[in-house]
């Protein structure tokens, strides 16, 4: 496998072009993935979310710009961005301002950026994200941060595939904005208030405070992110993990990004959060609930290719017109379907 | 079956207690949807969405009292308002404003109201939403209002259940909200400016039509909607559907809630709409749609659940060891496992 050999010497041609097999859903990129397989597990994935104005580029931005010059004479880090744009084929990677980020960190053989937008489907997005991370994850990259724009289940995926979420939020988003986000920091390693420089930056800060205070519920349990609550499979090793009392508190962070105020004390939060992950076995619970998940989705879905081969598609046909006919149930068409597919074996 | 009787017979508390179970995933509920199924396909279902703060809910609230007393000696409507929440368990229905609008539509027996939260999953939720407008429709009410709160994904599952979609804005969301919208406004077949006596509605009305000037796609295929692009069953027939000069342009609407301002005008682009879905054969592919999605859907998670009944769970517990250690890649380990579950039939 030359290209997976290629990404491993630090080729950043073979690496591009590993991206762009893996977005395509191409099959030779999944076989590069399996190829590098054995190679990742060691990046830092740091997911960063929220609302549309929040800044969540821009601080990406100066993010990476710390762990390339980090003080105190400590050795930089190399550094990919993943962008993840969720919102539409139109408006594609302009959102995330990435000409504008290019500019800056361009020429530096220690920054990767990608931008993915959706292809129609956001499952498809998901899965080629996490592929992304894992290309970048075996060609040595140390931190992987991946933005997204903050939509709903984009953010729940985010969780999966990161070790520490980062939820950004900004002054004068109003009060109704602050309600629905309380499902939000449900998610949240770190809360961030960028653009701190902004009027009613108290206001958000007292807001989130009193959410927090309602009670920051424990991260949402494996299982709900492995089957959507349908069905089950036995749940990861409770070995290594943390006795209860030791939990994390998510700390809050005000921000300005383009002065790069707070962001020392953001990568400073963000360390002492991996070390959280490490001491207390949850490094190791979250790749394996994430290993899981993405195992999970690859047997649903090579379940689902199988029955299509060998469904007669007449019988489909018929199954189908009879439901719209309301002559039959979903669940007698159910019954029917899998009779008749079985029956051809 | 007593209950569906009950509900096809107009029974309320029937309805209730159909509802509950439906929304608890009780296999009773399956029974009922089954049984009431022949009897559902009428009801108009009319989906609102839109970000916080929009004034959805009380958009939602004055569409309903429209329907209840129409102008012109029209007959009242019977209306069935289905709220979800997708945000969090935490923040339940507190956000949909839930209480005003029982005070306001409250003893009027043509009116039925549920609120529905997330229960751990995104997924359950949009089963139980198409189960409560299953229930809706069978027990005879004419137009059911389905209400998100905007928020990714749970747009797209609105579509799949609407015949209409009304998406709703309000001026002074800022210019970077609007940008995002671009994907909602991909789903809209109406648009509403609401709380329209706010300062820069002319701006929000300037933004959306340029937008729609941009080019109003056709909507997304029925295919994305089914998969998530990742494998495909045929298409419905093509038979009745419009040729293609035909099409819906969604109109822009404003609207004051509160004082009932543009709500009768709204009312009739959607009556409107739904003229143009029954002369076009969309409503029906529509339906169809829906259904194909619906029984994809169970078809999937049968497939698994049988699939999790044939396996080892010792197998399963020494590949996922193994991919957790790296030692196979995930496409290894699903090799393994299909063949595993394979042998033991």
């Amino acid at each position: 496998m030359g290209l997976a050999e290629d990404i491993l010497a630090g080729g950043r041609l073979a690496l591009a072009r590993a991206l762009t097999l893996v977005e395509n859903d191409d099959p030779a990129g999944q076989a590069v993935l399996s190829a590098l397989f054995h190679s990742t597990g060691r990046a830092h994935r740091i997911g960063v979310t929220g609302a549309p104005g929040t800044g969540k580029s821009s601080l990406v931005n100066q993010l990476a710009r710390f762990y390339r010059q980090p003080p105190d004479a400590q050795p930089p880090r190399r550094v990919a961005i993943v962008a993840v744009d969720p919102s539409s084929p139109f408006t594609g990677g302009a959102i995330l301002g990435d000409r504008i980020r290019m500019r800056d960190l361009a020429g530096d053989p220690g920054v990767f950026i990608r931008s993915m937008a959706t292809r129609g489907s956001l499952g498809g997005l998901a899965a080629a994200t996490a592929g992304a991370a894992q290309l970048f994850d075996a060609a040595g990259f140390d931190v992987i941060l991946i933005e997204t724009v903050g939509a709903g289940q984009s953010e729940v995926d985010i969780v999966r595939l990161a070790h520490t979420t980062l939820v950004v939020e900004a002054p004068g988003m109003g009060d109704d904005i602050q309600a629905i986000k309380a499902g939000i920091l449900e998610i949240a390693d770190i809360l961030v208030i960028n653009k701190a420089d902004h009027i009613g930056v108290e206001n958000t800060e007292r807001a989130l405070r009193s959410m927090l205070e309602l009670g920051h519920p424990a991260r949402l349990a494996g299982s709900q992110f492995l089957h959507h609550g349908q069905t089950y499979i036995p749940q990861a090793p409770s070995a290594g993990q943390a006795p209860e009392a030791e939990v994390w508190e998510p700390p809050i962070q005000r921000s300005v990004a383009p002065e790069s105020k707070g962001i020392a004390e953001l990568a400073a939060h963000i360390q002492r959060h991996r070390l959280y992950l490490e001491s207390s076995g949850e490094w190791q619970r979250r790749d394996y609930q994430r290993l899981q998940h993405e195992l999970h989705t690859l047997v649903q879905n090579a379940l689902l290719q199988r029955w299509e081969q060998q469904l007669d598609p007449a019988v489909y046909q018929d199954i189908l017109a009879a439901l719209a006919g309301r002559r039959i149930s979903p669940h007698a068409a159910l019954q029917r379907l899998l009779g008749s597919a079985d029956s051809r074996r």
